[in-house]
């Protein structure tokens, strides 16, 4: 069954975990691609460029074009291209941040600046900290890339950018707005770019509070696995429920 | 009028500001000495050593032992020499909360460790973080020296040891037990050490959420100046009220 043109594809959780590719996931994309739809990949990761995620897919036997994977940052970038264009930008970030800022053309500077965006930055310190707090309390727009409080690695839960994001809120006393999932700005432009119905599209992924959420939020249809955080089980008891709740995405292959 | 032994001076705010002094402090804190009863200090601030704050305190005319200063690092080492000796120690922090615990002999470790404390760092770095986060992850006791979120600078208003606290609580879900004020750990200390009796006790500052807070958790009384962030018109808002409202300490100098 191959109702929907945009196949909307979280990553980590859904297409692998960590270093790992999911097998199910893979062979659906396969599949896809074989009846000639190729999907799109929407992740909440601001840190590696769409080049980076592209050559990950790849070692993983996925090959999709740069423009089909939409990071966080991709969405801040364009939103700040929308709505901001001509203003000084301060980034927290790594090169997944950076260089979609610098595809929009983007100015950035070190200074007190009229827009904060902040990505994950395992290079962030107290400066870069201070500087967002002085522009955010001189009124500049506050942008995050994503909420993810922590991520898991193998010495454990590490801090996310959801975690330095709420430094500055907490310091400042100002709410960042995020551009990753649960907010749908990735999905939006998905839907803007090709031109999508909201009938056409639908969002796939095992975090129901992310990914689920995201496609709920949009009004498009929601697909769960049970490859990553949470079980389906646990998303039954969530009082709005994905649109189809699976077990991996080979029962979708027929 | 002297009815007190133990005079509980908050320094930022009440004795001086930032760098220049409050008149009417000093000559309070003279006017004690002169009637041979030597001030308290005590301080939120985590990252000056005792005789940090000594020296400070002497450019402004005001002498004291370096054991009527405590700070929230001070609080803090007394807590982990009290309840957690021998335990491994990973700290986050500068000279002042270095120093107090070298004091207790407090071993410190980098890897993980069975109590995390946090106080200001200008040097924080991500590896910091994560060492914290994983730690109480796993379980660690964690201490933070105080929960200012914000503290003045001449650039303005720059993040404070609270900020990066919250950053750890929200990424783990675990709440820090604080050191500073408002919470009484300080106030404890000067009574355990001297074995004051609490109506011996006042406690003397311009900020109603810590310095007055303080005293009533405490059970002390209290003192209001007018000279730092709270007014006296805000304090009379308050359903707990201080004890005195005074517009400096130079009316208790008759």
């Amino acid at each position: 069954m191959l109702p929907y043109k945009a196949y909307c594809l979280d990553l980590d959780g859904t297409v692998y975990k960590g270093k790992t590719p999911i097998k199910e996931a893979i062979e659906f994309v396969h599949y896809l691609q074989g009846k000639g739809i190729d999907p799109f990949f929407v992740t909440n990761n601001s840190s590696m460029t769409q080049k980076q995620f592209q050559q990950k897919l790849a070692q993983m036997d996925v090959h999709t074009s740069e423009d089909h994977i939409i990071s966080s940052s991709i969405a801040a970038a364009n939103y700040i291209d929308e709505h901001y264009q001509g203003k000084s930008v301060f980034m927290i970030g790594e090169s997944g941040l950076q260089e979609a800022l610098d595809m929009k053309r983007i100015d950035r500077t070190e200074e007190m600046a009229d827009v904060v965006v902040m990505g994950i930055d395992h290079h962030i310190n107290y400066e870069k900290l201070s500087n967002a707090c002085l522009s955010v309390r001189a009124g500049a727009t506050f942008l995050s890339t994503n909420s993810d409080h922590a991520f898991p690695s193998e010495r454990g839960f590490l801090p996310g950018n959801g975690a330095f994001t709420k430094l500055v809120e907490h310091s400042t006393g100002v709410e960042a707005l995020y551009m990753g999932k649960p907010q749908p700005f990735m999905l939006e432009l998905i839907q803007k770019k090709y031109g999508f119905h909201k009938d056409e599209m639908v969002m796939i992924g095992d975090n129901y509070k992310t990914d689920i959420l995201t496609g709920i939020r949009m009004g498009i249809d929601t697909v769960h696995v049970n490859s990553g955080v949470n079980r389906t089980e646990d998303v039954l008891q969530q009082l709005e429920k994905p649109t189809y709740l699976l077990q991996s995405l080979s029962e979708w292959i027929k």
